[in-house]
């Protein structure tokens, strides 16, 4: 191995103990409570040598919400992969959210900053490098336009609505697994496949639903592009 | 105003400045972050003092999440009360999970401590002081079963079911409000409605579903009750 190769391989175990210790003490402190010098401590780095890595807690916490992203939409082994691809339209739909459900059991420190924890920075302030997370919303919008292309569900169904009612459901699920909220005797796992199953059911039913749905790239409402406020900073938002 | 009457209101304030400065730092630091010291910091009284009242930490968190069950379960005015009297028995179904969104909006602090943070000690672990809340549940279960008794329902849905499902959707929405995932352009009010209509859909087209059901006073299973189960200790639970 040459003097190049072992530096960058250096550069990269360090790298990673700055990820692992910051995504625990985001999650055991919580974010706000957490400094570079915290960090630094745990790792037992000087924070001027995180500084080297990384230009700020935010910049962690991007790349903590990047690999996230891509362990999410990573579906394993290609096996896994290929199976989704023969299922008929509707399992597929409820393939990829059984895969988020699966994911706060497999990464719940990811999914507590990806999903739930109150002060972590919005990844829409990071817009070209979280492109493809939103290629990900796109494709499982498609994969719910399909299954109303194929008569599985109504043809009022937006597929954003759709996709935001199926996320609510499981992550609800999920936060109350993660919090240590179901008594004993309750199973987790089968509540999060009736939560799926009977959103799914529902959205067949053709019921009339209220939300407009939100355009998936930019933050706009579909029916009713409002560019202004599409492109208003994530601070500004009323909570 | 008797001198008895007096020390009797000044217990009150010093005892309601504890409880609002424990709520504001659990929440904020997270619960397992915040020492009797640092409450007593934020009050300006010493620790001691605060033993006056409770006897540890965990006995603030049980008072908290006393007053947040009886925030939940008042109907405000006696007249929303008599309103939801009257209402068919699905819509008094209904009305009980949008009262648990919109108690998410109004006490945020609340709800997180009782729904979301995950170091909180377990309610469970206070029997006697929480059978109300027990008792509100089994109130929820006996509406359902009324619109089950109705025929508005399928006698195939368990109460205890149905309710988690409707927990589950309710608190991924009110979730994704609190931690601002929401983009612009989303209102959570129309996907919490969305979800609750959705659910309710689902329900009513009878689609089989996996949970066994869990009774609501004891943590048992209601088909197939496990006393030594029901029984075990809170942390020796599996996540």
């Amino acid at each position: 191995m040459g003097i190049k190769e072992r530096q960058e391989r250096d550069r990269e175990a360090v790298r990673r103990a700055i990820l692992d210790a910051a995504r625990d003490l985001f999650v055991s402190e919580g974010y706000d409570n957490v400094s570079i010098r915290k960090i630094a401590e745990r790792i037992e780095y000087s924070p001027a040598a995180i500084y080297g890595y990384f230009p700020s807690k935010d910049d962690i916490f991007f790349a903590l919400a990047e690999e996230g992203f891509r362990l999410l939409g990573d579906p394993g082994v290609g096996e896994a992969h290929e199976r989704l691809q023969n299922l008929p339209p509707l399992e597929r739909v409820r393939a990829v959210f059984w895969r988020l459900y699966e994911f706060s059991r497999q990464q719940p420190e990811y999914f507590a900053l990806m999903f739930v924890d109150r002060s972590v920075p919005r990844i829409s302030r990071e817009y070209e490098r979280f492109a493809f997370a939103r290629e990900m919303k796109r494709h499982i919008a498609e994969e719910i336009q399909r299954c109303i292309d194929a008569g599985q569900l109504p043809a009022t169904v937006k597929p954003a609505v759709a996709m935001r009612l199926l996320t609510s459901g499981v992550l609800g699920v999920a936060v109350m697994r993660l919090s240590d909220r179901l008594p004993p005797g309750e199973n987790a796992d089968d509540i999060a496949s009736d939560v799926l199953d009977t959103i799914l059911a529902g959205l067949r039913s053709g019921i009339a639903l209220k939300s407009r749905g939100v355009d998936l790239e930019c933050g706009a409402p579909v029916a009713d592009a409002n560019v202004a406020q599409a492109f208003r900073p994530a601070s500004s938002r009323s909570r």
